[in-house]
Formats: C-alpha cells, structure tokens, sequence
C-alpha cells in the first residue's frame, strides 16, 4: 500500500498526460465571438473603470466577465471504505474518481456534492463538512471536497460512471486516479484519519509538468 | 457593543432591503438570448444527456452552461483592529463591507482575497487561512472569506471604496454592514477570537425575508 501511494503523483505526472489534459481544458474554453444580449460582435478590451479584459459589445456595450468554476465534490466512507467512480466521460475516461462535478446555480456547495454521489454512484451521503480547497488558476477551477458518509452501502453506476466502488485502503487505485486535485485530497484524507483528527485543507496546483525521461 | 452587535441582523432584515437587493442581483443575471460562438439565438431546454435547462444554440448547438460565482474577501487585522471599507459602488452603496470581490480567471483564492484588499484599501495582506464559505444559492453565489492581518498599517481609499478604516471592536458598524455574509463572517470571527482558536466555518444563507411590522 505505501508502495503505490508513493509512486501515484510521479506516475501520473511523468506521462504528461496532466499536461494534454491543462490544453484539452483550454481548447475546450470556448471564446465568446458574438454578445449574448444583442447578437453583435464583440472586442476584447479593458472596459472604463475596469483593469482587465473582457469581452465587450460592439453595440450594446454589455461586458461578458468570465470568473473560475467550482467542482465540488466528496470522500465518503462507508465501514472505513472509500467511495471511488471510474469515469465513463472524458476528461480521464476509465480513470478512477471521488464523486464531484460542476456546481450548479441555485444550490449550495454541500447539495452540489449530495448531488453529484446521487448521480455518478447512487448513493445518498452524509455530508459531515467542508475538507479541502484546491485552486487550479490555469484551468479558471477551484476544488471544493468534503467529507462525509454512506449511511447504507446502497450503490449504483451513474451515467457517467463505468464501475463505482467502496475500497479497502490497501486497495485505492492510486496509479488510476484521474485528476492530481484528486490524489491530492485523498493523500490529506488519509494522512488526517490516521491523525484520528480532520481539518481544513488548502492547496493550489499549478500545472503538471513532464518529468524528462532518458531516451 | 453587545447591544449594538445583537441588533444588527434583525436591523438588517426588517427594511426588506435583503429582499431587494436579491432582486436587483436577479435582474442584473442578463439573459442569453444569443450564441456566443455563431450569434444565431438560442433556446432554453435540456440538452441530450443532461438533467437541467440550458442556453442552446439553434444552428450549432454550443451550450451555455452558467455556474455559480465566488466572491472572495478577507477579515484582516492589525494590532486588534478590523479592516472594512465604506462602498462607492452599488449594490448597497455607502455600508461597510470587508474587503471582498469576484475571483478572477487566472489567479486562486488566496491570490483574489489578496488582490481584493489591495483594490479596495490599499492595504498588503499576510493571508492565513480560510475562515468562513457561505453558500447563498438564490443569488448562484458562493462566499469565500479568508483571515489575516495587514503586515503595516498602511491603507488607502481604493476607487470602489469611500473610506477605509481599521475598526477597533467597541466601533463595528454593525447596523451599517452591507452584506449578511459579512455580518455573519465577522460574529463568527470575533466569536472565535474571544475563545483563542480559529475554525473553519460554512453557512448557508436563504432569502432575506422582511418582517411582519405593525402598520
């Protein structure tokens, strides 16, 4: 188990995958061309009174702000196992995920994460509170993750899921875990349990660099 | 003190200028009517797969997909006192506000806490941890205050701000707060300072209701 814990961050970086993945997200930022008010084109230009770009209307003036997504998400446990989704949409697909997903307006960040379990593992969380906060600036993220419970071992594979799981500490795919934000928590988590006392965690990822290899 | 800090929620509340300014934050919420990526117009529905309304486009199908925003701010202290200024700008124009704003794409939480009090008071702040995240679903708003402490007492009147002090406790405008988030953030902080230690708080908060008033 230390064994493959150890090797996990080195493992996902050294393929560069962390990296075709930051330009995946980039690519998948789409640009606002045409204003969403009045259908008119659109400069990208500091507005008055303002101090960075933003995409404003040639006609109407409306200025289009862009601000980071929040992914919330949790680690629940259920008889000390962890609640791990193997992810059936990419990015990452076929890697191995806690539940999390885009926020949505209208709810708050702890329904966002009972929600997301709803919906990619069937199963209803306990959410016990707020446990980690990763900022990912090149990708406009933060990560939010709580923690929390099943209160039965009730589970099912959500649409975007291909298997979810409760795993046995010895047993966490750390080699197949689909994003460092998740390697990252998981790594606190477990570092917090054996302590026997949880905190609050913050970090930042800045993005992944390939190790350079021989040959 | 006590007395003016109880009245201040119930201050707050009974002019129904919650309530009021919910609505302006609703009709500020401009309405996509056009496709950011073509500019041909758009209509609300449940894409393919998905389980909640969107902005489609009708000719190439992109969907605007619209997430909560965070607004990031900080309680900083020199020397005992508490930093807030007085806002030049609308909503709630006037009442004393801790430093806070939008997050920016490109920077993290920590970083728009920081830049936040550099714009609005003048002031550098040593960022310590994060203190308080306060969910206010109907406004798809989440509230990030951290804690921290102005490295010298140095400020200055930001151009979103009409004043900028340093508010020994006795002082607190309480009854001229701007935001529940902030009188919230700021009891839980003192609450904490009288008992020496430091936790990280969350919060919800629903629609401000006015009260019942006779006549």
């Amino acid at each position: 188990m230390q064994r493959k814990k150890a090797a996990a961050p080195v493992a996902a970086d050294s393929t560069g995958f962390g990296a075709k993945l930051d330009a995946i997200h980039s690519i998948l930022d789409i640009v606002i061309s045409y204003c969403v008010r009045c259908g008119a084109g659109v400069s990208f230009l500091v507005p008055a009174g303002d101090n960075l770009p933003r995409h404003v209307c040639n006609a109407c003036g409306h200025v289009h702000y862009e601000n980071p997504r929040l992914v919330v998400g949790c680690v629940a446990e259920y008889e000390g196992r962890i609640l791990l989704c193997r992810r059936a949409i990419e990015p990452r697909r076929g890697f191995w995920t806690l539940p999390a997903g885009f926020m949505e307006n209208g709810e708050s960040t702890a329904a966002a994460a009972s929600r997301e379990a709803r919906e990619e593992a069937g199963a209803d969380l306990i959410i016990d509170a707020p446990f980690a906060l990763i900022s990912i600036a090149h990708i406009n993220q933060v990560h939010l993750f709580y923690r929390g419970r099943l209160a039965t071992p009730k589970y099912s594979v959500g649409e975007e899921s291909l298997e979810v799981e409760l795993f046995a500490l010895p047993e966490i795919p750390w080699a197949e875990l689909s994003f460092r934000s998740v390697t990252l928590c998981l790594e606190r988590y477990l570092a917090d349990r054996r302590q026997g006392r949880y905190t609050f965690h913050e970090a930042e990822l800045a993005p992944a660099q390939p190790l350079n290899r021989p040959g």
